[in-house]
């Protein structure tokens, strides 16, 4: 029953995001992910996922952001990359928190549509990797994937063919700047949010 | 080493929200509830915990906010709150999701500072579960709890005299209206952010 991933993926240059660099940073202001994700709720529920799955941290606004309109429950797990960046082979994800597959919402995932979310898909290993674990684990009976942004690069992880793949914007290679991460630029989040209104503006 | 609650507490009336309602609901930015958090961390690396333990799906969004400047890993774990509004008695929580002890994060629980995270402190129940359920399995040696709001009312939970307790503003008992819910309420994300400036402005 699954679509394959063309069939829901928003990967038509018409779907790229129209911000523009500031010193080759991008910033999004929250209300640029709450619309992008809202964006996927359509292709969503046409999908009609059980549960959500939320790669930690970055997943956790995301998938946040998707439940009100869901009306879903939000499993949370978080996973480590090790990217040794000298060596080509595949890096090491490290699972730091899984979920119980014996709870009530864990049940939900074996032979149930599930929805994995993320912030960024860069290299796709952490996708890659998430996907295979809650396969071998607990094998559900269809695998959607909604991220913010997919970056325009290629891959070095593998999604299945049959696994449903969504992106709110593909976006360039560059720096994105997320509005959780303000702190780490330097900036207090009202000073952030001004940033990403610049980089909305530049093209209009 | 606890400090008592009533030390790092924001409970004086200076911490009051400032924002004023619409029709009896008072919405809140996302940049609102990022810089109400951001006024936490100063307290917060001063507890100097080792996680953060998000109560989901309300606190995944203030949880991550705070990791950026605390650079400590989050647990997320969710509960679910059956209030029967007809008994008086305890209501009941149920875990829907809860961390596993043996993990690496997990280990850094037990004997360790944790900060509890959620977005209100309403009947202030499901932190007192949270409280009681982390203690049990896992005794950390203190535990600081940081909420977005603490709705000013009486309290059906209770916390242990030791537990330090933070909420980044204190605020009337109001319909209160977050940025992730937006949809709930009809909004879109632009939509409810324009309403929250408003709230910001009237009493300016």
């Amino acid at each position: 029953m699954s679509s394959s991933p063309k069939q829901l993926a928003k990967q038509d240059p018409e779907y790229k995001s129209t911000k523009s660099s500031i010193d080759g940073k991008v910033y999004f202001s929250y209300a640029d992910i709450h619309d992008t994700m809202s964006s996927l709720v359509p292709q969503i529920k046409e999908f009609n996922p059980s549960v959500i799955i939320a790669i930690g941290g970055g997943g956790f606004i995301p998938a946040r952001m998707l439940r009100t309109e869901l009306n879903i429950p939000i499993l949370a797990v978080s996973l480590e990359l090790y990217d040794d960046t000298n060596n080509t082979a595949r890096p090491t994800v490290k699972k730091i928190q899984w979920f119980d597959e014996q709870s009530e919402v864990g049940s939900k995932v074996r032979n149930h549509k599930i929805l994995i979310v993320d912030e960024v898909d860069d290299t796709r290993t952490t996708l890659q990797y998430c996907v295979e674990e809650v396969i071998k684990t607990n094998n559900p009976s269809d695998i959607a994937i909604a991220v913010v942004h997919n970056k325009l690069k290629e891959k070095r992880g593998k999604l299945p063919d049959n696994v449903i793949y969504m992106a709110g914007a593909n976006v360039d290679d560059h720096w994105n700047c997320y509005p959780w991460d303000a702190a780490a630029y330097g900036n207090t989040i009202r000073e952030h949010e001004s940033l990403a209104n610049k980089c909305s503006k530049k093209k209009e």
